[in-house]
């Protein structure tokens, strides 16, 4: 029997909230230092660990959050959303992405239909669609080859999908798994459609445009867009399009494209990013092997989410301390900070992610919560962000904890040896000494030149950043945030927040507005 | 004479602590709102507007905000910044970007120099450089143009230049002053010089090195990077690379080199977008012609951070009520949501700009501050963030003060009618919207759809985004920040907080740690 209770209704928590606070720059000094980045540490998939030694945790914590993660039933809870029952009680729906790359528990059926056979039949279908592209099977109007796929979404069609491709394009150029290059339009501003057609040649681009309901705004004004270039270079955009598209949507049987790939309401735009709506641009850019990689490094992280030892799961134990820096700490933002430069796009796609999943202010039952949820995600490349905005992170009046990921070796493999060690040793070199500068500081006569330390942070490090990895980092943070909304009690696959908006929109087109709208509108021009 | 108080010593920082809060879904309703949005708004440079309507602030908090300026003096600290005091005491420099585009105040001379002719003059070398390339007076080895510009920097020699840059792309294609196409080199992280040199043909590339110094070593790790690049192309690397460095630099005699652009001490890094620092490429990009526009529309916003009265000093005026947020308020964060695609990058400069400016915990002197300084900021470009992290921004437990950018035209011109409108009127329709629905709210029987509002925003809006109206945009944060750090009595123009890092890293590098560092070291194979 799982009890969906909120957190400050649970005595472990009360209990933690009592729980001495640790003291990173005594607990991370030397010898001491040393055994808890030894110990505080738990494998992740893909030969990955996540090392929370630098978290502001101890054995008594880490035993009150073990508690917190039973009381709060996290385990089954997660057992209930892999098993199929309604989790997202807002809009009276199964939650089911995890089964895009896997069998996590029992067969889930939906009118008549096993959900496992129908997400694995898309990507064969995706498959299929993207070997008869590279084989020159599926061509343009005039028999030639596609070089180009264009994605185009917004959101959850759009972050993810792009941020993955970002992360994987040098590895597959490097490998010569490289098939498409891929582009993304997804802005209702003008310039940024108009910028990528400019910038493509569209006699040998694909499109996949992107929207479950087949209503989205932004995605059809953008398709408009798209067709208007096709037809003024003189090419039939039916050959030149396909849609990921829920069955009921309007674009489903549509013969505007050539072929359409299903999605169901069981999965969020931004846990979107293994089904078809991730599936269709990356297999069409890597192979579809490629994305199967993928998709069996998520598929192994998700099974490391199921074990009830919060110290062998790195997902739980990754939310309930970012539970504990928001709730008991009290620190309000979280930095992600990917040591590679390929993951730019990552902190942009955990931004939303996190943001839209558990920035809530009522519980799964619409009843106000008394707690803080989710908090402000932000974060850039290092060592870029160290040339930045880490002043703040090290001097700033506010704590941010820090989330790191490194990994040992390059993606390309070109490197250059200066005063004695390669760009990727300096990477890792720095992202080591950064987690240390954090946690201990530095005392210095000089108040301006003082490092208080006590800022945690973690690190997931792999051996490289590809598909395998990149998977299970995914699954990691998906997991992660599906924990958080677990313990503070709120429905993490709704958003419902961004809706008002859109309404406000529709009527300052229609120039039914009155009072302070007016007058922006007017300001706007519109 | 200038008193530098701490913020709390001041009475009226006092007051406004006792002033009623404003209820933003009150004011902003009906006639209230319309007559705040006619009459909270502040003219800027280029025919822009900063309005403040939306702001959780009225006559008698503005009031308290006009005598704090007075009494934190902050007119006559930008006064004796610009004639050269010593501001930066830190570092023990005075701080003069302003002076690279116009002399606001009396002549600052330095060593023999005036300053102001010193930046125009250095202006003027990169100006003749730029035309004579682009003339094909200067040439590679083989005699042919170069058409592609390369920036080697990081931080500030990287972030600002790329954020300009990437706002005038597609306007300069649109106006046929594209001259040459920019790319950028940062990371230490191989794979970033590595792709970047994948991606562009080196036999026609000019690569910019930018470090002050000369002893950066992100950046000289990417030289060599581009050297043997240009070696392995069978080139000679002195006749593609120039500089821009300090006179006193290593690089600034080299031969290696066809040129150096000097700047100085009294330049920071993230206030270098208008010195040599973006002048190198911007000019090489665009045409020197472009970047005049460009310094001209910051020299004008400059001019009107020089009112005393807060309502006709628009950065002034944006910085009170930013500290009036932190300080008053609490709140930690602020968003900066730009409704321009080609702002994507801006909000990334922004966050470096003002986090490393007023993420201090120690006032001027060295002496610990009592009170909040410089939030966190982030942000993404609208419509986008509407379908990610805006969920958080109306529904979260977090209130996060918003800033918004817009414009009434796009940059390239071609659009599409969709449903009666054009996706510029989308765009604008939309960030109005937000606006409101951030402060206003609209309650709802079920809880899950209700916004409370009280979300306070405002918004500059411009004509469009050219290189007027973006130098303007980018003084008008320069000065803001900078107006803030005066109330904060922080020292907004040095960094120590980046240094702990580096000398760390070095350690790990020398195989020289212990404890901690020596355990995350070898996890990270070093």
């Amino acid at each position: 029997m799982v009890n969906w209770n909120n957190m400050d209704a649970l005595a472990s928590f009360q209990e933690l909230q009592k729980t001495e606070k640790v003291k990173l720059p005594q607990v991370m000094a030397g010898e001491s230092g040393a055994e808890r980045a030894k110990k505080y540490s738990v494998p992740m998939a893909e030969g990955m660990v996540y090392s929370y030694a630098a978290k502001q945790v101890d054995d008594k914590v880490l035993e009150g959050l073990a508690k917190l993660a039973k009381e709060a039933q996290l385990t089954e809870k997660f057992k209930a959303l892999y098993n199929g029952e309604v989790i997202n009680t807002g809009e009276n729906r199964m939650v089911l992405h995890h089964m895009t790359r896997g069998q996590l528990g029992e067969a889930v059926v939906s009118d008549g239909v096993n959900k496992r056979d129908f997400y694995v039949g898309v990507q064969q279908k995706v498959a299929e669609f993207a070997k008869k592209v590279h084989a020159g099977e599926i061509v343009n109007g005039a028999g030639e080859r596609f070089t180009t796929v264009v994605q185009i979404g917004i959101g959850g069609s759009d972050l993810g999908p792009r941020a993955i491709y970002l992360a994987l394009e040098n590895w597959a150029k490097k490998q010569g798994a490289l098939k498409m290059e891929a582009k993304f339009i997804s802005n209702v501003d003008p310039d940024d459609a108009a910028a990528v057609l400019n910038s493509i040649d569209v006699a040998h681009s694909l499109f996949i445009l992107v929207s479950k309901s087949g209503t989205t705004l932004e995605t059809l004004t953008n398709e408009s867009f798209v067709k208007d270039a096709l037809k003024n270079a003189g090419l039939d955009a039916s050959r030149h399009m396909v849609t990921v598209t829920s069955e009921t949507s309007p674009l489903a049987k549509s013969d505007d494209y050539l072929a359409a790939f299903f999605m169901d309401d069981y999965i969020g735009g931004r846990y979107s990013s293994s089904s078809a709506v991730g599936g269709a641009v990356l297999s069409l850019a890597f192979g579809p092997e490629v994305f199967e990689q993928f998709l069996e490094g998520a598929a192994q992280e998700d099974k490391l989410s199921l074990n009830e030892d919060i110290f062998q799961n790195p997902a739980m134990l990754d939310a309930l301390i970012g539970v504990y820096e928001r709730n008991v700490l009290g620190y309000p933002c979280t930095a992600v900070l990917p040591y590679s430069q390929a993951l730019n796009r990552f902190p942009a796609h955990l931004q939303q992610l996190d943001m839209e999943s558990n920035g809530k202010s009522v519980n799964r039952f619409g009843e106000p919560v008394n707690y803080q949820t989710g908090p402000v995600i932000f974060g850039e490349p290092g060592t870029n962000g160290q040339h930045s905005f880490y002043q703040l992170l090290h001097q700033g009046t506010s704590v941010v904890p820090l989330q790191f990921i490194g990994f040992k070796n390059s993606q390309i493999g070109t490197d250059v040896v200066i005063q004695d060690s390669t760009s990727q040793q300096k990477l890792c070199a720095n992202v080591a000494a950064q987690i240390v500068a954090f946690a201990c500081g530095k005392s210095d006569d000089n108040r301006n030149k003082n490092f208080e330390g006590g800022r945690p942070s973690s690190i997931i490090i792999g051996d490289q950043l590809n598909p395998r990895t990149l998977g299970a980092l995914l699954a990691h943070f998906e997991n992660k945030v599906m924990f958080q909304g677990f313990v503070w009690n709120v429905n993490s696959f709704d958003q419902e927040g961004v809706q008002l908006g859109k309404v406000l929109a529709k009527q300052v087109l229609a120039h039914e507005t009155d009072g302070a709208l007016k007058v922006f509108s007017d300001l706007l021009n519109i």
